[in-house]
């Protein structure tokens, strides 16, 4: 059987995932997918530390040493940052290594750019796990947009603030409290900022901007506020009134074919669709022409939900180049 | 340019809305999959009856007729009932046709037969419109079971019963008034005992449940309940306690790898993520392994929504075809 060889560049709760799965559903992908997939290199910065037993073999510190594997054909990514991710990953382009990528602050800014490179390398990109977590999002938006346009999104993107405004609200928590907590559980990162500010939700906008839209709106002219604007106060007063605190992110297309952007809390009722969505989980909700409003709910966060999409990106894209489909 | 030749088999609410969309929707669909779609033949059961002006000349009563086209290559079919429909796909498989299909009493019954056959004749079965109108289930649920495993199914598969329901609560009217309005409004059948009787929504239960766990619940065991047996007063009390009826769908696979199935009311609170989904909405919530739990929402009923999806399995089998990926 044919031996498909991956590099997983960057190690951590979403890289891990991806390698356990990959082990755990070798069996079955191996059956579906007529394929065996090994993870031939993992690419971290410090190659001393052996995170998951039996991986120490398969460190490098070096892109390069990923690349020159031979047989290589695609490459998770799960880096933080723009840089050095969408370097190693242009290269693994030239290289023409498929790529699936979870790496929204890299894709939301170089996202159009890389895919362009990749049409031209006749490799494909997954990202669906750039935003909104274990939702796909991205592939139901793909789909429609054979057939539909999109008008509007609007969606919670970001899983950590949903938690503490969640908490704040169901708890009684503060928001340092809760803020603690998401990060105990792993949902935040030790420096929030980026969840917090709404930056995070920020750049997962601009990747759906860039998909529904083809482009994003200037950056500088979108308003982004945060949850730390919130007070205990107001939140003890939404209770009182039966609202519920959601942090929405938008995009919109106006008929002039202008693009509005905002993310921002945002007060809902029991009827809004966003009232039940607690916890850690993002909803997003696409306005289409035909089929009309589509709503897709999942958890925004964590190891298995996140890594699951990218292997059924790898899936997908195999899928693809063999003529493989599933026929059940 | 290459053409593809399409027929549609039926020519009610969906087979128009198809025709429609592929005629609205001509330049973007040859620009986007590098083919033209021709619709070269209408299958009715009266030829005379022109229904959409410049269709006479396509309109034809036989199927052979259809079938005997230079160049057929996709069947849409949307016909109501197990037969004729599953004789004329089984006709068009086997004469290399792909077919896509909006026909769940058939396909519930006969859909793993059908997409066997396909199988075997080298050609695809798209049957998103057969559950959950232009909800993307079927194709979400195909995704996720590449890396997935499902092990229960939860919905609201039937927008006449949601939208009754709906107005039986908000407006105050009597069963018999909102399945009327259903009615006028094109929702409900002038015989709405499909709809009402909880068949219907069974129906794509059973489509979900060959999906999720190539195989079925034995029909006779599964107990079906409808609308029908709400009072208004059962209702207002409802309203009273703040909760909602939604008649809900569901299958689960116990882990001795049995399958279990209901259809009947069911009494919500705000709680709940099927509380705020009103009117024709339908939504279908899975459980899964990796990803953990995961909603659709959006309308269930409708011209637009069927056809809609409908278009993109066209479009998406022959991207498969083709090779064509969307880069967007």
């Amino acid at each position: 059987m044919a031996t498909i060889k991956a590099a997983i560049l960057g190690f951590g709760t979403v890289g891990q995932g991806i390698y356990h799965i990959l082990n755990e559903k070798r069996e079955e992908l191996r059956a579906k997918l007529g394929l065996e997939l090994e993870v031939a290199k993992i690419l971290v910065r410090d190659t001393t530390k052996e995170r998951v037993p039996g991986t120490a073999h398969l460190l490098t510190d070096s892109i390069d040493d990923c690349l020159s594997v031979k047989g290589i054909q695609v490459v998770f990514e799960a880096i933080v940052n723009e840089e050095p991710a969408f370097g190693y990953l242009k290269k693994a382009v030239e290289n023409k290594c498929h790529v699936v990528t979870a790496n929204k602050v890299m894709f939301a800014k170089r996202g159009l750019e890389l895919q362009e490179l990749a049409r031209q390398n006749g490799v494909f990109v997954g990202y669906e796990a750039t935003t909104a977590g274990g939702v796909p999002v991205i592939k139901t938006m793909k789909n429609i947009l054979l057939v539909n346009d999109v008008s509007r999104i609007q969606g919670v993107l970001n899983g950590t603030t949903n938690y503490i405004l969640t908490k704040m609200r169901a708890e009684g928590w503060s928001f340092e409290d809760a803020l603690k907590e998401a990060q105990v559980l792993g949902y935040a990162e030790a420096d929030p900022y980026n969840d917090i500010s709404g930056q995070d939700a920020f750049k997962k906008l601009m990747i759906l901007s860039s998909l529904a839209f083809g482009d994003q709106p200037n950056w500088a002219d979108v308003e982004v506020i945060g949850i730390d604007s919130i007070s205990a106060e107001q939140v003890s007063d939404s209770i009182e009134k039966g609202l519920r605190y959601r942090h929405v992110a938008e995009v919109e297309k106006y008929p002039d074919g202008s693009l509005y952007a905002k993310v921002a809390p945002m007060l809902v009722d029991k009827e809004h669709p966003l009232y039940p969505i607690d916890d850690v989980f993002n909803a997003v909700t696409m306005e289409t022409n035909y089929i009309g409003t589509l709503t897709l709910v999942g958890p925004g966060a964590g190891m298995y939900p996140t890594a699951s999409v990218m292997v059924e990106d790898y899936a997908e894209i195999i899928g693809k180049r063999a003529g493989f489909v599933v026929t059940i």
